[in-house]
Parts: C-alpha cells; sequence; structure tokens
C-alpha cells in the first residue's frame, strides 16, 4: 500500500528504485501511511545482528494499538516484547517474526534422493541478488512451461513466498538439516527449485550461512550472483574473490560431497550505465565462459535458456551419494 | 570418581581406554557409582542431534534427588525440564547445561588484531581428536615455557577446560563472532591459543560450524586432525578428503579471508598395530611434506618442537586484513 521512508517521503517506489514498476507511494511516518488502508506493518530492513532500531518503537506499537499485524524478520522477537505483546493485545492485532525457525532435524542426506532439480544461487558477498535470481528464474522456468518453485531461506524471501526457513536463525548443529527439510518438503510439488541463497562463501561472519545452504540444499546446480560494482566483502574490507575464484571455491566444496557446477553468471549491473552494463556481462562471460546476464536489467528469459538444459537435467552422480547411517 | 557403563562394568577405565592412565572403576549403574563418593553426574556423551536418551532419565533424577549436581552437554537443556527441576530442587543440586551458549555478539573482525598467535584444529571428519591434539598441544608449549592457553569450542572441551562456547549451539549468523569472542577473552592471557576445532570442512552436517571456527578464530596456522583409520566421513559415507586434498581446501578457504597454513598433521593412530602406526605416519609425512606424530601414543613434544617455529611466529599479513566497519 505505501512504503514508511522519511529519506524519500513524497515519491513513488518506482521513482526510488528505478527498476520496480510499483507506483506505491512513499510517506515519512506511520500516520501518514493509515490513510492507504494498510492491514499489516512490514519491518522490512535487515540491519546487521538483526536488533530492532529502537526509533521504530513507537510506529509498531501504534500499528499494534490500530489493529494492524506487525511481521518482522529481525532476529529480535517482537511477540516476546512486553510492550509489543500488549500493544497487539488491545488492538485485537498478530505478531509475526518469521525469522523464528521451526524445530528441524539434524542433515540427514534426505535431500540426495528428492527428484526435482535443485538449483541454488550462490555470491560472492551479501545483498548482491541472490534471493532476486531465484526469484527471476523460477518466473522464467515456470513461463517455460516447467513447475517450478522458489525455496525461500532468509526473512524477506520468507515474506514475499509465504513459507520458508530464515536459515541464519537456525542452531549451526541444525542448519544443514533445515536446508534439506525445505528441499524435501517442496521437492514433491516441482520439478526444479531454485533456493534463495545466503551470504557469501568467504564472508567472515555468514561464510557458515553460505556453506549450511550448499551441503544442505544438496544442489544439481549453482547460480553465481555478483554484484558488478563491488569489490570488496561489504562491512568487513575482505577482498571479493574473482568470478573464477569463486566458481573454483564454490565447486572445490561441492565435490567433496556431492558434485554440482555453476551453470551462469547473473550479474547485477545496478548502478551502471547501460553500456557499462553490457562491457560487465561480456566481460564476466569472457573469464568464465559461462553464460551470464543482469536478470532484473534484461530480464530473466535471456539466462535461463541459456542455462535451462543444465539446470533441467538431474545429472546426481549417484556412486558418490552419502547413504545416510 | 567412576564411570557408568555397563557394557564395561567390572574393568578398569585404562583397561577400556588403554592410552588412558585412569584407575577409576566402571561401574553399571548410578546406585553403584555412588559408593564412590561422587558430587557431580557428568552427562559425557554427544549423541547425533544431541537429545537425551529416554533410559538416562531415571539415573538424572535419582542423581539430582541425592543432591549431586548434573552436567550436561546435550542440545536437550535438562534444566528446562520440569521433572529434572523438580528433582534438583528437592536434592538442591544444580544442573550445569555447558552446551547453551551466552549471547554473543556478530563477528566484528577483533579477531585480526590479537597479540596472541591462535593455532586451530581442523580435521577430516568429527571424533577423530581435534579437542585432544589441541589439549596435548597446550600441554607440549606450556612444558617449552610458553603461555599457552586450550579454547574449548566443544560441550567436552568445555567441561575439561572450565569455559568456553558450545558453537555447534549457537544461531548460525552469530557462530563466528562467538568464536571471536573467545579468541578475544583468552588472548590476553597467553601467547599462544589452541582453539579446538569441530566437524570436518566437508562434512555435510557439521561443515558449517567447521568453517565458523576457521573465520571466527583468525586462526595463524592450522593443525589438521586425521584418524589413521577412517576412510568414510561418520555417519554419511562421503569420501574422506585425502590429507593433501583436505590441507588444500582448509588453506584456500583461509586465503580468501586471512592466509593461514597447515603446520603440521596430528594422525590419530588408535587401532594399528605400532608398526602400522609408523608406517601411516611416515606416509602422511611424505605425501605432504608436513611434521606428522599421533599426540597420544607418542605424546605431544616432538610434534610441539616440529612445529613450534611455525607456531609461535605471528606471520600475519598485514595487508589483508580486514577493517571492520
Amino acid at each position: 500500500m505505501a512504503v514508511i521512508d522519511a529519506d524519500h517521503a513524497g515519491r513513488r517506489v518506482r521513482d526510488v528504485v528505478p527498476y520496480l514498476e510499483s507506483d506505491a507511494p512513499v510517506v515519512a511516518s506511520l500516520s501518514e501511511a493509515l490513510a492507504y488502508g494498510p492491514t499489516t506493518l512490514l519491518v522490512g530492513v535487515a540491519p546487521p545482528g538483526g536488533a530492532l532500531p529502537p526509533t521504530w518503537r513507537e510506529a509498531i506499537v501504534e500499528a499494534l494499538e490500530r489493529g494492524l499485524d506487525v511481521t518482522s524478520g529481525l532476529h529480535d522477537e517482537l511477540a516476546r516484547d512486553e510492550a509489543f505483546a500488549a500493544a497487539a493485545s488491545r488492538g485485537g492485532a498478530r505478531i509475526h517474526d518469521v525469522r523464528v525457525p521451526p524445530a528441524v532435524p539434524l542433515f540427514s542426506g534426505r535431500a540426495y534422493d528428492v527428484a526435482a532439480r535443485v538449483v541454488l544461487t550462490v555470491g560472492t558477498d551479501c545483498a548482491v541478488g541472490k534471493m532476486t535470481a531465484a526469484l527471476e528464474l523460477t518466473r522464467a522456468a515456470c513461463a517455460r512451461g516447467m513447475r517450478a518453485r522458489f525455496v525461500a531461506t532468509g526473512q524477506t524471501g520468507i515474506m514475499i513466498a509465504g513459507s520458508g526457513i530464515a536459515i541464519d536463525r537456525v542452531i549451526t548443529d541444525f542448519a544443514p538439516g533445515a536446508v534439506e527439510q525445505l528441499v524435501v518438503e517442496n521437492a514433491p510439488h516441482a520439478d526444479l527449485l531454485f533456493v534463495e541463497g545466503q551470504g557469501g562463501i568467504n564472508h567472515p561472519a555468514y561464510g557458515p550461512v553460505t556453506l549450511a545452504l550448499l551441503f544442505g540444499a544438496a544442489p544439481d546446480a549453482l547460480v553465481l550472483v555478483h554484484l558488478a560494482t563491488r569489490s570488496q566483502i561489504e562491512d568487513f574490507g575482505t577482498p571479493m574473490l574473482a568470478l573464477p575464484q569463486a566458481i573454483a571455491l564454490y565447486e572445490a566444496l561441492c565435490d567433496t560431497v556431492k558434485p554440482a557446477r555453476v551453470a551462469g553468471i547473473a550479474l547485477n549491473t545496478a548502478g551502471l550505465e547501460p553500456s557499462a552494463a553490457r562491457r560487465a556481462i561480456a566481460e564476466a562471460a569472457a573469464v568464465t565462459g559461462l553464460p551470464v546476464d543482469d536478470v532484473v536489467r534484461f530480464g530473466p528469459h535471456g539466462l535461463y535458456d541459456a542455462i535451462a538444459s543444465k539446470l533441467e537435467n538431474k545429472t546426481l552422480p549417484l556412486a558418490r551419494m552419502p547413504t545416510p547411517a
């Protein structure tokens, strides 16, 4: 209905984020947003550590008191906050903490046995477009007549898909098991699963989440996602892996458990002029020898068609399938 | 005081585990153990998933009612169990769930700045001897006059050291931060830290815990631990990495964040005849070009002396140190 963001108040969503088609208004406060008739306040940010910015408390209390449900993806559980719980009770509203995971089993190897082809988006860093690439490729696959499903593994993906598990919130011992459970639950309903990746394999803080996805999803193929304008791991200054290095490292890790290859690259060229974007795509294709495209700027159909045969074939090397005890 | 294990009742610990010097009796039940005057019942097993074996409930209730504290490393929190809490209250006993982690921050890069040299034991699998190697090398370093500390990262290590954090129980997003906190807290008290490793980098279920240690500890050097008689990842049938492969993979991952090399190999030759053990050690040294020894069978001093210069020198390449935001 409306986006609350004081920095951009008075504009429309599509003016702030040019590749979106949404005409929704951007407003400065909850009170202004109420004029558009919302039923839910969605806490849409993901600050490091997942703590609630204190300045937001007031708006959340007001929303709950006015009967709006509140959906949050923060590590902080809003439903356990006494002030929020009381406000929800007064307003007859519900709080949905979508990052809180269900109880999940240990990884068991069940993911090796699904009939659906499993594609995982992996990245060179956080916030480069892994979720968007998975969503867009799912859309392209459906447009081509495949039974394809997006599998959400983070709070924003869960809000979009309506289901999923925030893997970064799961106890580390159980993180691959949580991913496996998502794959096993979704597989019967699709021929092709696009699992939303998280983090980056050499991210000092989030690499373990990435590895949980890589092993837990037991993917048949990978799609590498990279933001063309980024040269360092965000927040840490760790050098970004060059694309061939990133591909080699992800494939080397897969080779130790269940081999999977990078089928293509979703290059996020946001912030580049069109000619620079095309040049960046051509360069990435030249250094990797893989199909490369920007699935937002140019749509996902070109990349999907270029890699469809690699995604749609189940190339599981049975001889290396682990046998659960 | 005594070990409860019905399968070996009537023997002594050193008869069951030949490399231990303990003369403690092995008994069949808690009632028999009480004759030896214990003050604590220590739940010393680590079943997959960390669930309490139901058959143990009775002994735990009895111990608590008789005033014995209970120390447990299971994922299941005994203190939250109503029957146990009531028994503890009746007996005036305490329950210590050592696997439950404290609140920990996100990884921040503080571990890059410690003056102590950080050595992490890494393994080819779970339960190959990473904790033992770290403990034994700490002992050897202290014997050589170094201020060395063992840093516990799992429940058994915590029970031995009296402090630490069970990294596998931490929420995945915070696991590297938990490791970093242990390093930062211990570093001022030592010149050399031996951080207990966990899992194995290609373990489908526990690899993410391993990566949290590898990135969170920001080690200056690694010691690779391998069980000579094991050829597959336990419980999964995943092929074990050959030693040169394991070294290459661990070092490749470190290279992406903060370079560290494998300084030597602690080869666990348990189960081999002495001549076969010596042969296995020689073969591992030949294929890797590294110092190799069994730190239990032959003591830790030989391996420590062989790799001391690599462990004691802070070789941090400053040019690659990440700068936290």
